[in-house]
C-alpha cells in the first residue's frame, strides 16, 4: 500500500535544513548544566550565561545518523514485546490523566493506584492496545513514591510492555528497583530492562528544562528504553500554521535526539508528537482537532525521511462523555495516522483532553484500534483473492454463500465487532436501546470481574512490599459497587427473523 | 497531496482485464428487452431467450471510453451547481430512509413529506453538504405521486442540487414537470436542467432489472443528470474478499457504462458504489464496517483510471443514537476515501443502516465533512508558512501568540466547529453537561425556527399546485412541539479562567 502525504521531497528537504539553519543560527535554552557541558563536548557553541547552546549542522548531522532505524518497548512478559517500525502501527494508551470517570458513580474523581491497577487488568485483556502507557495519575500515592506508585500498579497486573514519564532520576532508580525485584535479580533485570520511560523531551519553543533534560541523559547513559514526546501549542509556543509549527517540532527533536546519541551513540528513539493547536476562539487546548491527524501525516514523512519510528498522540477528544464527537475525534485522527503511516499511535482510554480516563471510553477505543488494523493489513489483493473463477462459475443473478470460498473467507474478511452493534431495531430494543458505550462498560465489567490471571507472583509481591515501605496495595479487584448493565450480551443476533424492514435497493 | 492507495499497477490492469473477461465470457442477465435490443444494435452477443448479455472486450472498451471526465450536478440556484472532480470533494446526504426519529419525541416513525421539507431545509444551510439527496421517503405522498412528493418538498426548500432515484419513466416525467414549472417553461429548465436523479444500476450479481434499466436508458437519452449506484453484499452476492467485490463491481459498473454510451454518448457518470460485506456472524448488514472505506480506497484508484469521477456511501453507521459508534463510523470511512482521493462522499444524516434519518445526526455529520474537507485542503506547505524568519525571531522560549502572522493566520489554520465541545469541564457541566448530540438538535432546531428565505416563489408554487393535484404541502415549518434544549449556546467560552487544571506537560 501507498500512505497519503502532504509533502513532497523538496517540502521535506526544506524542513530538515531550516531547522538545522534555526539549531545552528539561534539554538535552544538548556537549562541543565549537565546538558550544556555535554552539548560543548561534542562541538556545540554553549553560553552559560544565557543558557543558549547553539548547534553547527555538523554537529546534527553526524548525531542524528546515528538514531537506529527501530525500538523495542519491552514486557514483563517477553512474548509481548514489540520490535518497530513492523507491518501494523503500535497502538498504546494514552496517559497521565489526573481523573477518571468513576464507573460506579458516573462522576469524575480524582484517580488512584487501584484504578490504574484495573486499568491495566483490562488494556492487558484487550487485543487492540499493545502498550500500556499509564493511564492516570494515583493521588493516594505516597509523596515519596509517586511515579513507583503508578508502575508498581501497572505491572502488577500487565505484562504488556508498560510505559510512563517520571518526575527526576530518584523516581527513575525507584522504579528500575522494582523491575529488579520483579525480574529476580539486577543482572536480570538488565538482561531484558522491561520498563519502558517517557519524558518530555523539549517545552517548545526551542527550551529544554533541568529534570527532562536530566531524565534524557540518564535513560540514555544507562540504555534504559526512554522516547521524548514534544508537545506544542500552535500559535502560543510555535506559528500559527502547519508548516511553521512542523519546522519548529523537527529542530527540537533533532537537538533532543542529538544530545541522547552524545550521551550514548545508538540510543532508539521514537519521532513522536502531540501538536496541537490552539482553538484561537478562546485559546482552548484543542487536542481533538483534525490538523492533529494532519500534523502527525508530515511527522510520519519526516521520520520516514530520517529512517526513525513515527509515532504520536492520536485521537484524543475533547468531550467529557463517549458521545459521537468522542467517537469521530477518536476514530478520525489515528485513521490519518496510519494511512499516512504511523507505526506507533498512543490513543486510547482519555477524554476531555487528556484530563479523564473512562473504561468505556477505552474499551471503545480498542474496538477503533482493531478497525484501524484492519485497514493496515491490507487489501489482501491477489489473483485468487479476484476470485475470477468464482465469479464466473456463480455467474448472473447466482448466490455466493454458499460457495466453498466463502465459508473459507468467513472469519478473515471483515473484521468483526465486539461492541460496534448491527442488529435490527427490534432486537437492539428489546435488549434496552443500549449505546456503545453502556456496551463498552458491560465488556470492562466482564473482564474485571475475572481474577486477574498475570497478577505478580504473591512471593515477588512480598519481596517488592518489604523493600517499599507503605506502598499502596496495587491490586485490580473490582471496584465495590459495580454492576453489570441489563442490556443483554454484546454477542450478535444469533437467530435472525427475515427482515422484512430491509427497505428495496432505492440509492 | 498524494494519495493513500493499496492497489499498483498491475493489480488494476488485472481488475479491468478480468471484468471484460466476465463480461465477454459470462456476460449479465438483462431483463429488459430494449436494453437488450440496445445491446445487440452495439455489438453485443445477445440471447433473448436466457436473457444473457456478453459483452465483446472491443465493445466495453469503445463505450466506456466514451465517459467524459466530470459530472456536473445541478441546482435550482446555478451558484450551488457542482462540477467535479474538483480540488475538495463534494459531500452527499445519504438518501432514502423510510424511517425518522422524530425530533419532539425521539420515537422512530415512519417519514413524511413534511420531514424531506425540514430536512431539505437544513440541509441547504449546512455548509459541510453540496448535494441533497432526499434522505427519506414520504409515507404520506398520494400513490401516484411518490416521487413527486419528493422531489416537491425537497425542491421548494433547497437550491443545493436535489436528487434521489424513482421508480419509473412515468415517476420521473412527473418530476421532470415539476422542474419545467419551477423553471417557468420547458424550455427553461431544458436549458438548465437542475433535477438530478439517481438509479440502481445493476443488481449484484451481473443482473440488470427491468426499471432501473429503463430509467437508465431513458435519463441518457434525455441528457437528464442521472448517475447509478451499485450495492453488493460481499459473502452474499459477490465473493467474499475485497478483490473478489471490486472485481464484480467493476464489471457491472463497465457493463451499464456501456449501455449509457450506448444510448448517448457522452453521459456523465460516477464511478460510485455502496460495498457492504455480510457480518458473516448472523449475515446483519453491515454498512458501518471498515470495510466499506477500504473498497472505496480501491473505487478511488479504479476511477482514476478509468478517468471518472469517483463515489460512494461511506460513513453509514449501523448505530441507532448518535453514539461514539455512530461518531467512528461516520467518521472513519468517509475520511478513508477523502485520503484515497474520493470526488463524491454520500455520508450524511442516516442510522441504523440507512433505515433511520436524524436532524441531530445530519447536523453532525456536517461538522464531519467539514473536517474532512480541512483534510483535504492541505497543510498548505511553502517556504512562507514554514515561518523561519518567524521561529528565529521569537526565539527559544518566546511567546507566538502576539505575533502579526499569528493574528494574521487565526482564522484559517484550523477548522472551528460548532458542535465539537472544547470548552473546560466546569463550564461545561455548568450548561447541563450536554452531548454532541443535544447541541446539534438545538443548531438544527435554530436553522429551522427561522423561515426558510429561499422557499420556492408563492406565484411559482400556485402553478405547481394547480397542475398536481392533491400535492402535499411541502412546507418547511418547525415541527409542532420542538423546543430547544436548555443547555446553553454552542459558543465558546468568551470569558476563560486561568486554567488550574491544566496538567503540567507529563506525557
Amino acid at each position: 500500500m501507498n500512505f497519503f502525504s502532504y509533502l513532497n521531497s523538496d517540502d521535506i528537504s526544506y524542513v530538515h535544513q531550516s531547522s538545522l539553519e534555526i539549531l545552528e543560527e539561534v539554538g535552544l535554552q538548556v537549562r541543565n548544566e549537565k546538558a550544556r557541558k555535554r552539548f560543548a563536548e561534542h562541538g556545540a557553541i554553549v553560553n552559560h550565561e544565557t543558557e543558549i547552546v547553539r548547534l553547527p549542522a555538523t554537529v546534527v548531522e553526524k548525531y542524528r545518523a546515528l538514531v537506529p532505524p527501530t525500538i523495542t518497548l519491552r514486557g514483563r512478559d517477553p512474548a509481548f514485546d514489540v520490535t518497530f517500525p513492523r507491518e501494523l502501527p503500535v497502538f498504546a494508551t494514552a496517559s497521565s490523566a489526573p481523573d477518571i470517570v468513576d464507573p460506579v458513580s458516573g462522576v469524575t474523581r480524582r484517580s488512584r493506584s487501584d484504578d490504574i491497577a484495573r486499568i491495566a487488568h483490562l488494556v492487558n485483556e484487550l487485543p487492540g492496545f499493545d502498550v500500556f502507557s499509564i493511564s492516570t495519575l494515583a493521588d493516594d500515592a505516597p509523596r515519596d513514591q509517586f511515579s513507583l506508585t503508578r508502575f508498581y500498579a501497572a505491572l502488577k497486573n500487565c505484562v504488556k510492555p508498560c510505559r510512563t514519564s517520571v518526575y527526576n532520576i530518584r523516581e527513575a532508580e525507584q522504579v528500575i528497583k522494582l523491575g529488579e525485584l520483579i525480574a529476580g535479580s539486577k543482572e536480570a533485570f538488565w538482561e531484558r530492562p522491561f520498563i519502558n520511560f517517557g519524558y518530555c523531551a523539549v517545552v517548545s519553543p526551542l527550551t529544554m528544562d533541568f529534570d527532562s533534560t536530566d531524565t534524557l541523559m540518564y535513560f540514555a547513559e544507562n540504555g534504559i528504553t526512554a522516547y521524548g514526546t514534544i508537545a506544542p501549542m500552535g500559535g502560543l509556543s510555535t506559528p500559527l500554521t502547519l508548516p511553521g509549527m512542523l519546522v519548529i517540532m523537527n529542530a527540537e527533536w533533532l537537538a533532543a535526539a542529538t544530545l541522547a546519541q552524545m550521551s550514548r551513540a545508538g540510543t532508539a528513539q521514537i519521532y513522536n508528537f502531540l501538536p496541537v493547536f490552539a482553538d484561537m476562539r478562546d485559546g482552548a487546548y484543542a487536542p481533538g482537532a483534525i490538523e492533529v491527524g494532519m500534523m502527525n501525516s508530515a511527522v510520519c514523512q519526516m521520520a520516514r525521511f530520517y529512517n526513525v519510528p513515527a509515532g504520536g498522540y492520536l485521537g484524543l477528544t475533547n468531550s467529557k462523555v463517549a458521545d459521537a464527537q468522542a467517537g469521530f475525534e477518536k476514530g478520525m485522527s489515528p485513521l490519518m495516522g496510519a494511512m499516512s503511516g504511523a507505526d506507533f499511535i498512543v490513543m486510547g482510554g482519555l477524554q476531555d483532553a487528556l484530563m479523564t480516563f473512562d473504561f468505556g471510553q477505552a474499551t471503545i477505543d480498542n474496538e477503533i484500534a482493531m478497525m484501524i488494523r484492519r485497514v493496515r493489513e491490507g487489501f489482501g489483493f491477489s489473483k485468487e483473492a479476484a476470485s475470477v473463477k468464482e465469479i464466473k462459475e456463480t455467474g448472473p443473478a447466482g448466490m455466493f454463500a454458499a460457495n466453498p470460498a466463502t465459508l473459507e473467507h468467513m472469519l478473515t474478511t471483515s473484521f468483526m465487532p465486539e461492541l460496534a452493534d448491527r442488529k435490527l431495531r427490534e432486537h437492539w430494543e428489546l435488549e434496552g436501546s443500549s449505546t456503545i458505550q453502556q456496551r463498552a462498560l458491560n465488556k470492562a465489567y466482564d473482564i474485571l470481574s475475572v481474577s486477574n490471571p498475570v497478577a505478580l507472583d504473591p512471593d515477588v509481591d512480598a519481596r517488592i512490599r518489604a523493600e517499599f515501605d507503605g506502598l499502596v496495595a496495587g491490586d485490580a479487584k473490582l471496584q465495590q459497587g459495580w454492576k453489570r448493565l441489563d442490556i443483554g450480551s454484546n454477542e450478535p443476533q444469533r437467530e435472525r427473523r427475515p427482515n422484512r424492514r430491509r427497505k428495496k435497493q432505492r440509492l
